[in-house]
């Protein structure tokens, strides 16, 4: 069972701010992209419409601390990794890695806890609702040793 | 009636890029953002829930021509001109003026057509509908010599 | 010599709005990781660092008529054709298709001008310039009939 | 000596989500717009040019956590209080909330460490270095009871 996925990606001119860098609120979109794209990778989809209503995975924190700037057309790597995971809710660790070649840099790391949740159609409220099984049974804790 | 509308902003440490300046696709948010402001001084909103669904002001088309860059920590103006009004939709002219003191330098201009449109709850589906009439009979095109 | 080029993309989480849509200014940004993709399959950066200055892409104007809604997670492809080519600027007409298997919607038509410009270190300003001949000699405009 | 600042803002349409909420990437946009807002009313920029390179403030750490959501048009306030300054970064407590009438519901709160740094022309680097007298003479701690 996965416990860790890494995504690919590169900055894009539209990320970068005036002092040459990804701006650093591109990097919590960064984390979410990687964590779509790890649902993904599962089968499953961070937000959908059912019948009833709309079901959705909202984040409870977040945060990131900066080491290295990214820049315009870097690549990077976005590896995450499951630290926690309860019936409702899972926390990633994230970090992010510049590609130079091979050669791999540690930029930046964050962590992420996002929480599963539903909305009835009609309703503004966001409501805590299990983990559905197909996702829950596929998501490990990485062991502590990752 | 007003055909016209201004709104002050000033750009945003994370709107700009590493050119420099103001990336090009603020300009578009610069515009809803007037747009917006524009309906909340009539007491209307341009997105909205209600007992049946939602209400909101797609965009059509918008476009716009640089002339000049803005950049980060720049005052600048939106101002809008109702150009035409049908029963469900509404095209603006829309100009970006930079203030530096008194002074006003024309950086962009743009334009953007709006349809109203509603979506019931638990559908996907927009579908255009005619202007409320607290909203439409608040708005009259502009005299061909503004 | 290429005079088109095709560049895939799913709507991410943080480019869609409450209205349900990828919002509309995100389809500006598209378009210009589209073409700084295209340059990139040339062998060549939209933005760079020389001793001297900087070297970069501005647009003169671009604009967008909206078809159709994309959705959070939809796939898609947007595809420039070069339409116009001076030795300073190139106009980019823009389709944005949505992909559903192997069917193909277009969703969105814009179009996109840029020019070449420069910027020596410690001046604020950009100035017009020739494109570079290993970026011009490889991008030509499209027969009329594409 | 001021340790604290408030700072007014609205969710706008393109901070929102297909979830029907301001994304939670806008919250450390709004974090920074208030921070630069603080440094404005103190007569300070947060980025300036100058004869020899450019002066900034990146972030060397950020992070939220999210107790209920923001929608399309709410007001809100985001408050600043300083942590921590030393001679070359501060760090901020922020808190964000919710305005309905005269009642204040706290919705988000945050943190943000910011250093001092300059870049010469040229260079593509960021040093970091100690906050300019003009600014650091007029920010204090706040007192532990705050």
């Amino acid at each position: 069972m996965p416990y860790e996925f890494s995504f690919s990606r590169r900055v894009e001119f539209a990320d970068t701010d005036t002092a040459g860098v990804a701006h650093f609120s591109a990097f919590f979109r960064y984390m979410e992209e990687a964590e779509h794209a790890f649902y993904r990778s599962l089968g499953s989809m961070a937000f959908e419409r059912s019948a009833d209503g709309v079901l959705g995975m909202p984040r409870v924190s977040a945060g990131c601390e900066y080491l290295q700037p990214l820049r315009y057309g870097d690549q990077f790597v976005v590896s995450l990794t499951v630290r926690e995971k309860t019936s409702k809710a899972i926390r990633y660790e994230v970090v992010f890695c510049k590609c130079d070649g091979d050669a791999r840099t540690t930029v930046a790391r964050g962590e992420m806890k996002v929480v599963y949740a539903t909305r009835a159609h009609g309703c503004e409220e966001w409501t805590a609702a299990p983990l559905p099984p197909e996702l829950s049974e596929q998501i490990e804790v990485a062991p502590t040793h990752v």
